[in-house]
């Protein structure tokens, strides 16, 4: 057994069963040894952003770890922008990067960059291999630092990967969560109990099926508002989950939101701020006389902490059914496609088990309070803002749940960041059915050029944002990359369409023109 | 005036023309700014590897810096790839990010990264901006180090961008060469008039029409050896000038080379280094028993010290003629399009004056040694390795030179990683022709794992090389970005579509169904 064989049994071994790759002469040892590892499947994406997005999807369906496979540098460079949503999505990664060999990085050959610096900037946890009898104890620990949330990268010099290595006893992983604490959870109770009013900011694992019942538990029992960051990484929702109101992304409607309450306890989410600093606005939308208590941070496992808070209350009877009151039965609006109108259509026709990768922006704004009360379905945003997640993470999240459809509402500026993604999905037959708006331009900018009063901005700024000239024909780019494509231009075409997409197995992708607003 | 208001003013005293830029919220009053500095032409890519890889085609072509327009760390983040080409080929490019409000950094919003660090991993001169009024001085410093052929990176909390700005001096911008050393010089004139057999390895701007005549004479006196590193980033070609040997790519070859040579005289280039560590064979290609003389580093302007090397030297006749012996009237082969068969058809086509973006591999090796002495024209590769480098080094050519033809060749799993640079091509009518290997793989790792030993590798391996399955429509694809495309599969059909495109403005892609040896 070599080093990279060692690695990928001591992967197997723990749980690892997806690499997501674009390899190169560093990673040849790797890639070799993924023939003797059949329990690990290998899938290719033809840029870098499509691995570790894939990567960032599978892990966020899952609650673990898929590996990311990357070449030198240059190749983990090209991942950083998924992974900064991964990141912020608490979502576990494994990234596995070939180095040169250990005696030739002095020499310093066109390749070589300094990777820990690179991967320091986006990995809670990172390691360079300092030999070939280590490897299996920094594959575990690797896979040990992801499985509590957060990227983690492994650095190995190829000529570890290519060492003897046999006789090296495998390594299991141990989760290193931080234990809860019981003092904390006590003044979270004592607070939910007063007579403030208290909302609870649920974020990472806490917004997964069982965080969200115990949530639901605790909102019986004290009548407390359930928040969310802006842009939760995962969500489930529907069926009997109570709805979570999402902070909203501009800062004017966050404040009011925010300024309902006296006081908050914060189970894994992130300490609530505007998205971007805004002149006269505070940063930070907690304001320094509320109440505040954190009962799990990104390093404790906050399901564990909210069915601890819930035990403290008794709770005569948490009722059964839907956890908001407006009933399904909702029907697909006539006319053209705006925000509103692909926002309820969607909502009208995504069946019970869908899995929703919201990357819509400004057209799928008004998605997320028309889905509140569905069917059972999950939920999943750009956590970190870095554009071109969707796609990627659609193709993950299709390989971790293949039975059931994929619906990527994907902006058209967002989607050109890592169009590579959809050869992966027609490669693999993905059931992934991407709902392209197409408003020819980066209209979120748009607005905030509004918003910072530049409400008829010149020929240079103008050209900076509107990218519609050439226009981009989405159904040949599909088309040339494998994936069925059609344009739809009103609600009854993309009803058609969709309903037709998700029942036929494999990609498909639907070309909406939007009227902006 | 405001803060973004005299960036903009700065950049265009000191002969800054053009911003590639993807810009977002951070950079709201850049973008604005531009409308008032119209001497600076706006370009948007679709995605930050095109900007930094226009910005570095840019560079090369004319030895001055363009600039390029990111947001925050994510879009940094995916202009890194090609920043680490631009900084291989010793390019002047100028790098402005936008940054959370200077108050806003510490509530760390989800697009927060270190961009300081981000930045410093690609980058020969960095700095985050402190205040509004050191605005100007930041950004002739910025330029000032990109001027030595530096990547130069500079950090712009959008609050500075907004503030008031009136009645700062504007700056100028210095370019910051060491002086040459005079003793080494002395010494390099003793090694090349000294009996041994010796090689120059030129790099940088050595290479440029000027320092390559100044070679010329240090040949004609000498008889020395013209060397270049094995992917230099900008070279004039062909005319009077003379030949210069690129040191092969693999090890075997490359080694038999610098054998040949007792002693070597190193002006602007990297020591040379084989490409990846291969088992048994050194990483320097210079054996420690060789005399070794580097008289100008990456600090030092290496077109001065060659002048100042020639002058050391009496030269009778320098011969006016071409360079190298091979007289032109190359001819179009007949047949399928091989390698071989490809690069004698480019090379007996180009037209003078014709700048050729080579990002070809596997199927360019062979049109280096073809195009020797062919008509003046000028040759830029892949100087840092990271693949996806050509079509926006293309797109940065065709600015820099308008009137000239710029013929991409370019590789089909390298062009899937920035495949954006198309849609700029077609949105500003780039006299650019695109002729695209299609060869259905990563071949060059094909030969790596061969070299590896791994003649038939398993499923897995194969299968994260092979790219044929959906085959890539590229012809689809081009059309769908707004590039008019066609297919073909023999030299006559080649020869035929490629005195077409480039004698027809704006863009071109030939898809050249290619044959591997």
């Amino acid at each position: 057994m070599n080093g990279a064989e060692l690695l990928l049994r001591t992967a197997a071994v723990n749980g690892i069963d997806i690499c997501f790759a674009n390899a190169g002469t560093t990673e040849i040892p790797f890639v070799a040894a993924l023939d003797g590892q059949p329990g690990i499947r290998a899938v290719l994406g033809l840029f870098e952003g499509v691995c570790t997005g894939a990567a960032d999807g599978y892990g966020r369906m899952l609650g673990r770890p898929a590996m990311a496979l990357l070449h030198l540098g240059p190749g983990f460079a090209n991942g950083i922008a998924c992974l900064h949503n991964a990141r912020r999505a608490n979502t576990p990664v494994v990234n596995i990067i070939g180095e040169h060999a250990s005696w030739h990085r002095d020499a310093d050959p066109p390749l070589n960059m300094d990777i820990a610096s690179l991967a320091g900037t986006v990995s809670g946890w990172k390691r360079t291999s300092r030999g070939a009898r280590g490897l299996s104890r920094d594959m575990a620990a690797v896979i040990g630092a992801a499985m509590t949330g957060k990227i983690a990268s492994l650095i190995v010099p190829i000529d570890y990967q290519w060492s003897d290595c046999r006789n090296v006893t495998v390594v299991r992983a141990v989760p290193d969560f931080k234990p809860f604490d019981a003092v904390l959870i006590e003044e979270a109770a004592r607070v939910l109990k007063g007579n403030k009013r208290t909302a609870m900011i649920l974020g990472g694992r806490a917004l997964r099926h069982e965080g969200l019942m115990a949530a639901k538990r605790i909102k019986a029992a004290t009548g407390c508002g359930l928040l969310a960051n802006s842009f939760p990484g995962y969500m489930d929702r529907g069926g009997p989950l109570p709805a979570v109101a999402r902070i909203p992304y501009f800062p004017e409607p966050a404040m009011e939101l925010m300024d309902g309450y006296d006081a908050f306890v914060i189970a894994g989410a992130h300490d609530p701020v505007t998205f971007f600093g805004y002149h006269g606005i505070p940063g930070r939308l907690i304001r320094k006389d509320r109440k505040k208590v954190v009962v799990a941070t990104e390093d404790h496992d906050p399901i564990e902490v909210l069915e601890h808070l819930a035990g403290l209350f008794a709770v005569a009877h948490v009722p059964a059914g839907p956890g908001v009151n407006n009933a399904p039965g909702l029907s697909v609006p006539v006319g053209p496609l705006t925000p509103e109108a692909v926002s309820l259509t969607i909502a009208a026709l995504q069946p019970e088990g869908a899995v929703v990768v919201d990357e819509g922006l400004t057209t799928s704004f008004p998605y997320y309070p028309a889905s509140h009360g569905l069917a059972s379905h999950c939920y999943m945003t750009i956590a970190g803002g870095a554009i071109g997640y969707g796609m990627p993470c659609s193709v993950g999240a299709a390989f971790a749940a293949p039975e059931r459809p994929v619906i990527n509402i994907q902006a058209d500026g967002s989607a050109m960041y890592t169009v590579q993604a959809l050869w992966t999905m027609a490669r693999e037959g993905l059931n992934v059915t991407t709902l392209l708006c197409n408003n020819g331009g980066y209209h979120i900018i748009d607005v905030e050029l509004e918003r910072a009063g530049l409400k008829s901005p010149g020929k240079s700024a103008r050209g900076l944002v509107d990218i519609n000239g050439p226009v981009i024909d989405w159904v040949m780019l599909s088309r040339g990359l494998g994936v069925p494509a059609v344009k739809v231009e009103d609600t009854g075409g993309l009803a058609r369409e969709m309903k037709k997409a998700i029942t036929e197995p494999g990609p498909h992708l639907i070309e909406m023109i939007v009227k902006n607003p």
